[in-house]
């Protein structure tokens, strides 16, 4: 049950078989920092390339293939008082041919890698984020901040490196806004010590990150791990207050849907939880929930959810 | 503003250019019933064919193709104790070659047209729905009574007559828990008096109908009807005490998502709003969330939403 | 076996349970004539509204739902010389966002419903088609005359009126090039008379449609018929002198894959073929291709296609 | 222009930025082999696990991020004389739910890693293939032997390595049964090297790759490359005596066509072809053709095609 504090000195722009930076324990808890999507600290300073990158990945010893990576985001807090956005929605998530005509003409403030994209104030202690780019009614109406972390996962199977733009079974870029402070996110493992990456906070986000980027933001992380040894996940799972979760990555949605509801009906008919196949059908039909993560990177995100009180009252039964 | 009882004697399985059964004015209010998707009624009995029988259509005096009608669903309340599930998450919706394998053996106690289903008792009194077939934990932990339209809509365009097991821009068979009482649903018109159809009541339905039912019942219907001439939308909308709402059907997801997010740009920035783009844009990028209708369907259903509240406060602004 | 010469006088754009024209017995030949997709004849004019207006439905006496009808092309002659497409790749056929750009600007010569077209000119007894509009290269390079229909089919099941623009299990705008003179397509049998429609006859055009438009032109059509009382089939199917056919319209296109190949595999497993199932499957693995009707259409279509010889050789082992 | 022989001593299951095992120059030719699918050579050992194993990388001198490399395939010949196939249409490619019913019982007859998997003779001489296992009709109705690689590519961009059972824009494993002997293939260059990887080879396969498996064999192969500094594409391009090709590989296949078209759109507008955008458009719409690469891996592949003698004639005109 240690405590690491990790400065990190380089990031990584894919998800792989990467030279740990820290080893730790099965109870452990690390605080560390994030950089934004195209790189920029605390400060502002740009510290590695664009595309996500990621603090880690961070060693679990013990875990193996075909074990099961827990992760607790204990903390997620925005650690500097402005974000960026992209300010389009893609050309992917509108009827083909559409085209936008923009009549105002704000000058995007912060111009990088040529993609201009707009900023926005964030005051973590009023809870808000706010447009900051020109004088429109967005600039005028803050929104909630609301804290998630984009991109995270471990190392791939088969010992992939896979581009910190998309996502698969090891997690990614999913892009999911309820991947919020107090989630706890369970991976398969696949290679030795797990490698746990992270990245891409945003300190806010609509379903689906349809301008192609949340209120994108660095971060102060605290997160702790927990290792479940022999206990084989195919995709993502998920479980925080309220909700059981399962993540499906993939295009199209209707992938995404087949792969969170195959994973679901398995966690629900696992031993972990119990239930009989007839039961998690009728269960699911009636009171099944979706999110839509994102249908903007490489893969696109779904996310199976059902209340964790109405399990327990049918396990109960 | 006239009310007008109408007690159904026939029904359709398609959505189509049909005689109408009763001709109103904008502000009407009807109140009538709808047959359950087997076509049994209130007492149980059969007195149409299987497929979401129609009540309907209602003819809008006045109506032309390119206004916009708006039904509002003033009551949506079973009519009898009892709905109809099926039992298993449909192949669609879980991975190619998936088969759960069920080990308890409850008889479905409700069996016609060869497709077994399961009984469910609906206590209205209490706002509760609960599995009556076998013994397992479902009979045991009631859900919440949630009732929704899963079929409606009005004749599609150029003389069409579309299967009630599908749906496209002028509505038909959503099957999106959305649709209930209190809720206004905005269709666009395409046939004279635009000829308004309703059936498939469900006294409660998980996200994306994915054992291919909600429980399925009969239903005492109120609703209001308003015209709005030259208004012309390319989706259904609707608006309940929360959420604006658009609502795409298509295959895949992905296309419906393309079209309920086109129809509430549109809607933003239209004149009835009056946003800007980028005001739209912005707003969507970190606020809009989607939700998944149905994804059992020929044509599956992705409504996009934003807050009413949010929407007024940039007006303002 | 009679013969009946039939000139239109009306035309339909929605297949559907419309009132016939004609009755003809399972044997009997047809010639008629189908007007181009805007509803234009053989002298140009415009004699009906646009939209792949049929001929017909012609009523082939005996055939009831769950029978077969096929219909041989005996002849499919354009009967003008000139044709007409669009210009542009369409939207959902390149990336999103995708934009080009064109320097010319040869305008558009044939401009009606607002929708500029090309104007092409078609040599029958040269047996070319050549872009007539401008003086670009497409001008001086003639392409090959090769008549197909784009939209034809059957009444749809259960009394529905589906519009020219898509396609279905009864076929319908399903633009596959495939459909030649020569070619046997066979229909499940929905309505009463099977109720046979077709109509917007192309000189050429590309696999998938993609400008969405072949080489639009009205044709001389002589067509033959033959019903197979209770052999119930799910989707179109065809044989021309090289290959077994099946067809499936929807969307997306693995969609249209997996309806046109579960169709092939129940072809060559039935008892007029009478392959076992591995035989079918190994055959399948290594000797299918597909052929991709169209992508521009509401529901798109693939072809699955096996060559007859091979059929008959496996027939005979 | 050297002639470089290599033997492998090791392989690779992913397509990445890997230790070349031999550098050579734009010019050359290398005289190689190939493992099978799971790893076998020419004499039926394992050499290597299963998963595509991939000969190289071969590093090219001067390539860097930016050029195109083309890779010619003088010789793709079987070593050994037979193969092995899966034998039962993948659960993706049929209706959801279909479950074919095997009546039949060989033995599949080579069976590791808990595959079965079926015998097929391959006759190089006689230029046939045929199925060994059982004795139905398939062993007694040879099949044309058609060699083709379906899984090559250089490294893909930004450090990644990703698994040979997929593809991207780097190539990979595209499964098209047109990549055979004589076919020029074009690949963006990413890494430095690009570095090149080849393996599973394939006696024969069908459109799809629908059992999962073409004819599954060891090659000696001979392929040379040729360096493009400067020339930037963005999907693989391959060429043959009669076809330029442009290759899409994601899901779904629309997807696939929407890479596939853009890419030939630019190819035909480029410097080198030289088409105004216009006659691409007129071309492609009333000419293109499409392949179905594969519709099993986790990427499908689809193949837009023109053929040479026509795009010749234009840029002539």
């Amino acid at each position: 049950m240690a405590h690491h504090d990790f400065s990190p000195t380089h990031y990584h722009t894919t998800i792989g078989w990467h030279d740990p930076v820290l080893e730790i324990d099965s109870g452990d808890t690390v605080a560390t920092t994030t950089v934004d999507a195209r790189g920029r600290d605390h400060s502002g300073e740009r510290v590695t390339p664009r595309g996500n990158p990621q603090t880690g990945p961070f060693y679990i010893r013990g875990a193996e293939e075909g074990d099961t990576l827990i992760v607790r985001f204990d903390q997620l807090k925005p650690n500097r008082p402005w974000g960026w956005t992209g300010g389009q929605v893609a050309a992917n998530v509108v009827d083909p041919g559409f085209r936008p005509v923009f009549t105002d003409d704000p000058k995007p403030q912060f111009d990088d890698d040529s993609n201009p994209s707009f900023l926005w104030d964030v005051d973590i202690d009023a809870g808000t984020v706010q447009l900051a780019t020109g004088d429109g009614p967005m600039t005028k109406t803050p929104i909630k901040l609301d804290p998630m972390v984009g991109c995270f996962g471990v190392a791939p199977a088969g010992g992939q490196a896979i581009s910190t733009a998309t996502s698969s079974t090891n997690g990614g870029n999913m892009d999911y806004r309820g991947f919020r402070q107090g989630v706890e996110v369970q991976f398969p493992v696949y290679a030795p010590g797990a490698l746990f990456h992270l990245g891409d906070g945003h300190a806010a986000q609509g379903d689906g990150e349809i301008v192609g980027t949340g209120v994108e933001i660095s971060f102060d992380v605290k997160f702790s791990v927990e290792l479940i040894k022999g206990r084989t996940i195919y995709w993502p799972r998920a479980i925080d207050e309220t909700w059981m979760m399962t993540v499906g990555n993939a295009r199209p949605l209707d992938q995404c849907v087949q792969h969170a509801t195959t994973e679901m009906l398995a966690w629900l008919t696992s031993d972990e939880i119990g239930l009989e196949a007839r039961t998690a059908h009728h269960f699911l039909g009636q009171c099944v929930e979706y999110d839509l993560g994102n249908i903007f990177d490489p893969a696109y995100t779904m996310v199976c959810k059902v209340r964790r009180e109405q399990v327990e009252a049918l396990r109960r039964s």
